[in-house]
């Protein structure tokens, strides 16, 4: 299992938020080899506008640990975090965050471009970018694009 | 009813956050005169690193009204809200945001500073701080010297 098979999972994930007619990005939180925590968008049918796929798989792997850090987890997540959820991350002390699709307009460098460091994330946190982002990017212009 | 008004509202948030043992910082939400939702900080109790005050008085505001953005609201909160926390204020699109004590090492601002601009609110958010800062500050110095 690598990280293409585990952004997979946060894909099916994304896929679900897309059938709900929610914005489709979904988020996984893996633990030795295995999927802890899932999460998608839902933002509407929570009337949350907060209801992010990380922080409902973050709410959820907190739960399921017992615990309020996450060093030796990872967050798989299809689109590039938003400033939100990279500081939700932060706290998380989460020890990998990889993400699919950049995003421009939402993503955490929105309206500052990038800053040297880790910042926001946390300094042990590892970051990556760029996993499956074509098949993750597909799903959202897709779902833009039929709300048109 | 004035900002310092509202503000003890929040505080007496805080306090109980005190007497819980957490981080002793609260919030209340808001709206036509009235305080429609509150939190404090939870951390501990929740075994969840993002169950700030601001947090907990955004859901329960969203619930309350049954709406994702807040425009008509505004969230005071003891001490200056950390990046999630503004983050999570973004989405909400409230109309204010005022805050009590600054907060060097966990504010909004950490590791980069002041930015131009709204960021990292919402353009449309009023933002406001140094409400009875003295009060929210000295919760915070009693707290920390008793963890020492």
């Amino acid at each position: 299992m690598n990280d293409e098979y585990f952004m997979q999972q946060a894909l099916k994930e994304a896929r679900l938020a897309f059938e709900e007619d929610e914005v489709p990005i979904g988020a996984v939180v893996v633990m030795g080899g295995r999927v802890i925590a899932r999460g998608h968008n839902q933002t509407e049918r929570l009337n949350d506008s907060t209801a992010h796929a990380e922080i409902i798989a973050l709410t959820s792997a907190f739960n399921h640990l017992g615990s309020k850090y996450l060093p030796e987890a990872a967050l798989y997540v299809t689109v590039e975090p938003c400033l939100m959820c990279a500081g939700a991350l932060y706290w998380s002390k989460i020890g990998r965050v990889v993400f699919g699709a950049e995003d421009e307009k939402n993503g955490y460098r929105r309206g500052i471009g990038d800053v040297p460091g880790p910042w926001p994330f946390h300094p042990r946190t590892v970051l990556m970018g760029g996993v499956l982002s074509e098949d993750c990017a597909v799903l959202m212009r897709e779902f833009f694009r039929s709300k048109r």
